[in-house]
């Protein structure tokens, strides 16, 4: 590939940013909707895979768990940043407005996942059923803490 | 949460999976379309960030690049595993059937550009602009690679 290709890839692979600061980081209300759902898509499809390891409905494989871990870990930290204005209504999300009407609420929830998923990685990653067990439920009741106030069911 | 609606939750968040090795991880090939989606989805917003940062369309922040280095280098190693049989036509989808044919050809570029993308994260986490516009080409030639042959138009 040479430079101009290089360059026209790279502008394409921005185009769903403006010129602006990282706080506003979607081009359009869209894009954010459809981020956040594709992160809680990945971080679900890892956190079942987990939970059926944690519950015994899979064979529990140390390397798939640690693996998995790893991916909720980085992947949690990410939706809260796709909340953002515009993205409330006219678009198809389960997200209930009061998401924006008590953002502080849902950071705080969000602070407290991302702290039982970052103890969960680490508990799937020490090759222990039993540790990846303790640490599945308090991670489970932190995703389903918001899901209760905030999502439709 | 009581145990039995955190078991509840957990059979529901496994609801995608069947007790299935883990080479065999979706109940349905649609969910593996809708997971590789999502993870080039978020995959691509980082790397577009990071791209806009190497090529002066959005100031240089430090952090921010460090962050997006990090999420690309995970969430890099897995849409691969979401290419399994069943989930090449019929579904909506930008994968070329080619894909199927030439998996070995797929997963050497695969290989390639899990490896250019570490080295992506490594440069971004170097606090160097100049170490992050290295690495970012290469990075971007190893997705080209396989949107070339493998991604239609």
């Amino acid at each position: 590939m040479n430079k101009k290709s290089l360059l026209a890839l790279s502008l394409a692979a921005a185009g769903l940013l403006a010129s602006l600061p990282a706080a506003a980081q979607f081009a359009k209300a869209e894009d954010a909707v459809q981020y956040r759902q594709s992160a809680f898509r990945v971080l679900g499809f890892h956190f079942g895979r987990l939970g059926a390891m944690a519950n015994g409905k899979m064979p529990y494989d140390a390397a798939t768990a640690a693996a998995d871990g790893d991916v909720i870990a980085a992947v949690a930290k990410l939706p809260i940043n796709a909340f953002v204005p515009g993205s409330e209504s006219g678009h198809n999300t389960r997200a209930l407005p009061d998401v924006w009407k008590e953002l502080p609420k849902v950071k705080d929830l969000n602070a407290k996942m991302v702290d039982a998923t970052g103890k969960l990685a680490v508990a799937a990653k020490s090759g222990n059923l039993d540790q990846l067990k303790a640490a599945f439920g308090p991670a489970a009741q932190s995703c389903k803490a918001c899901h209760d106030d905030f999502r439709k069911k």
